[in-house]
């Protein structure tokens, strides 16, 4: 297990570092580097030796011994995983890696041409072979699509998604077109240099010290957790745009959740966050509900101001969450985000399910865009081209997205209703209790909970989306 | 063999950016992830498979079955390796790397209090374990010290070391007492900022562009080579020093030789250096023959001037060379350095020989460089204790240093005995027909030919030290 965790820790290594580090011309042997660390890593994750080490431990406990509480969810999540890998044959294995990277290569060139037919092919090929993954992967009564999300999310339902992703549509979609006119979006022209100022300033305000910490910049914003003591995130920033400031705390988020998980974890299979959606939460909890609030962003404010850039708290925060439906989902504002979501997971449940027919999927698209954001999607390249991950073979992993929104919007209410408003702490930047907070009821766990266990236990109710909803209400002047 | 070329390349990109990008309290997390890479590559190194293949092409070559000519050296080597590693018994290796561990530590507290004795249980346990190993390793005829020799560069014998060095001690002590009269030890006060415009255009002169290249500051200069198209050297800076010039164009010849092997051995067990002699040789041809060089000191004398100090090329030239005897290698000068290592020849080899008592090193040092650098040992901190090579295990690593300089100077003979003096060119910075000679000669190799074989290959002649003296007589005048 330590060994496992280690080899994930090289792998998050390489990564961060050809995004952030690494000359170009590196890339086709860093490609090699990482073929051959997730060939060893396949290869003792699924080794025949985990097998009898599970069979020799189920058997000492018919004997009587017992394990203690850690241990026990070791085993079982070992089992899970062990089991789970072992079901999918070499053979398909190899095709999903190979359909993978043919797959993104014909979506860059399609989308680059706006010519959906050029991606048909590989998309074809990558719904019948995630169809055919799922069917391997699933367990007992689970569908191929459920299987699927529990490489992201383990143990969601398709009718749970389906219900609320259905109630979530229905009651966004008419929010999102009153707040387009109560809270129109609007642009600040913030320079560079300011920005810079204002996201290290915020960064180390939250705890970001460079013993432990590295703050750089990448072409897109992500995370890499290397190891305890060692978090790493990325940011980019352009002029005239807030997105810096966004996109530092929500990575802020992803690390503090990997950075918080209880100590005695480290190195077994349970060291790490629990789900996509989990995770997702937690960055959206810190671009939402912190970066996002009106509070805080005279916090913000400040920052900027002592970077040079003068604006209101008011403006700025103005400028944080105005909405405006548009046909791209990863520019989108905080409310209109799930919609785009929405769209995603019907259309990709469709897919897998063989309910809506590869060729057909432009149409369609339109269609629930249309429904759903009341938008026209003026190309392919800006509709259903426009993300890589049906191109890369990833099904069942948009759901996370917006599953974040809401988990984040549960926690957030669940964590006021015990420690009080935040608005006073965040006015004056401190942080220190949201931390705490989350620490003890959300990242401590690491995956000892799985998603639906680890909300109900830390917001004490099932998944609910009317958090979010009274989160976005005030958009719409509710 | 390409699993293993990547392992390697995995290590080395973890090691960079532990010494470069690493944020501290990630330290003990990367020892942890760079002992399960240790163990994985070992484990696939001794594969008993690797075996099983080399009796299959011994069977097929014995029934008639060709080899091309990279794929017999491929094999040669591949038996080499695979039957050394083989011949250490698992609890010596275990052994070998736990008393490197605490060796270093023992080290590190002994020379910080300049207490010998403190060390002397750690060093004879490194001495005794050193023999050991040296004694499984060894092939038929030879000594452990010449198996520990091999460690580093295949195929040296003692007895050729002995005499070389020997002479070398001989011709070099007069020299050094004479030269420290003539060209005296001159310090240059070079602000930082002059240092690094004239560090980075230097480089960028001799090819280093940032689509292959990283040049990075760390604590201690290194080079990295993390795969095709990605090199990556490092510096320091010092207010009042010119190490910053040296240091650059040294770790810029070891990752020019990394770049230019044949690209037909990327991937193999021989697309590496072939010897830590060679690879030295390389950084001290670029080092001593080039940035020491009257004609080069125009062109850094310039840079220099770009970047806003004022210096004529003599003086600049002046302060490259100036003899000084001291007790300390690591900032030697050309002329007395490989007398350093000569000492620690003498010493280590006696020590693993068992004819010099542990408990006598210090004795044995002050006497040693007495003889050799006329230098009187202030401490054992400045003396026996003041490398880190012995602590951690290492005996047979020092001659490559010297080995090093003696082979850049006869390589540099026969490089313009044939293409004519580099003078010229160097006084305009212009290197490519250098370049070009070292790749053609010397690099596109990589592991095809050992240290000796190489060297009379590419200069026509057996190992000399009359190519250095010469490199060096200038100095005392002569």
């Amino acid at each position: 297990m330590a060994e496992l965790a280690d080899l994930a820790s090289l792998e998050m290594l390489a990564s961060w570092d050809q995004q952030v580090m690494m000359p170009v011309e590196g890339a086709v042997a860093r490609a090699q580097q990482l073929g051959v660390l997730a060939r060893i890593t396949h290869e003792r994750a699924t080794a025949a030796e985990i097998g009898d080490w599970l069979e020799e431990i189920a058997a000492a406990l018919r004997a009587g011994e017992q394990l203690e509480e850690i241990d026990r969810d070791i085993v079982r999540i070992a089992r899970r995983d062990w089991e789970r890998a072992r079901r999918v044959p070499e053979e398909l294995a190899a095709e999903l890696a190979q359909a993978s990277a043919a797959g993104q290569e014909s979506w860059r060139v399609a989308r680059e041409h706006d010519d959906f037919a050029a991606f048909l092919p590989a998309l074809a090929r990558n719904v019948e072979l995630a169809r055919a993954y799922g069917q391997c992967v699933a367990e007992d009564g689970e569908s191929a699509y459920e299987a699927l999300l529990g490489d992201y999310d383990y143990g969601l339902r398709t009718a749970q998604l389906r219900r609320v992703f259905g109630a979530l549509g229905e009651a966004l979609a008419p929010l999102a077109a009153e707040a387009s006119v109560r809270s129109p979006r609007r642009t600040l022209e913030v320079p560079v240099a300011a920005q810079r100022v204002a996201v290290t300033s915020t960064l180390t305000r939250l705890g970001v010290q460079p013993s432990s910490w590295r703050v750089d910049v990448s072409a897109h914003p992500f995370t890499a957790w290397i190891g305890r003591g060692d978090s790493r995130v990325t940011t980019r920033y352009s002029d005239g745009q807030v997105e810096s400031l966004l996109s530092s705390l929500h990575e802020y988020g992803h690390a503090l959740y990997e950075r918080q998980i209880d100590p005695a974890l480290a190195r077994t299979n349970l060291g790490q966050g629990t789900s996509m959606s989990i995770h997702e939460s937690q960055s959206k909890l810190w671009e939402n509900h912190v970066a996002r609030s009106p509070a805080f962003a005279e916090v913000l404010a400040a920052e900027l101001g002592a970077g040079g850039f003068e604006v209101s708290a008011a403006e700025l925060h103005a400028a944080l969450v105005g909405v405006e439906a548009s046909p791209v989902r990863v520019s989108a504002d905080p409310l209109t985000y799930p919609l785009h979501i929405v769209v995603r997971f019907e259309l990709e449940l469709a897919l897998i399910e063989g309910e809506l027919p590869v060729a057909e999927l432009p149409s369609a698209w339109r269609e629930a865009m249309g429904r759903l954001l009341g938008v026209d999607v003026p190309s392919d390249a800006l509709g259903c081209l426009q993300d890589v991950h049906w191109g890369a073979g990833s099904f069942g992993y948009f759901p996370s997205y917006a599953l974040g929104c809401l988990i984040a919007a549960q926690l957030w209410e669940a964590l006021e209703a015990e420690l009080g408003s935040r608005e006073e702490d965040l006015r004056r930047g401190e942080v220190g209790a949201i931390q705490r907070w989350l620490g003890e009821h959300v990242h401590r766990y690491g995956r000892r909970l799985d998603t639906m266990a680890l909300l109900e236990r830390a917001s004490g109710r099932p998944l609910e989306i009317e958090p979010f909803l009274r989160y976005v209400a005030p958009l719409a002047g509710r």
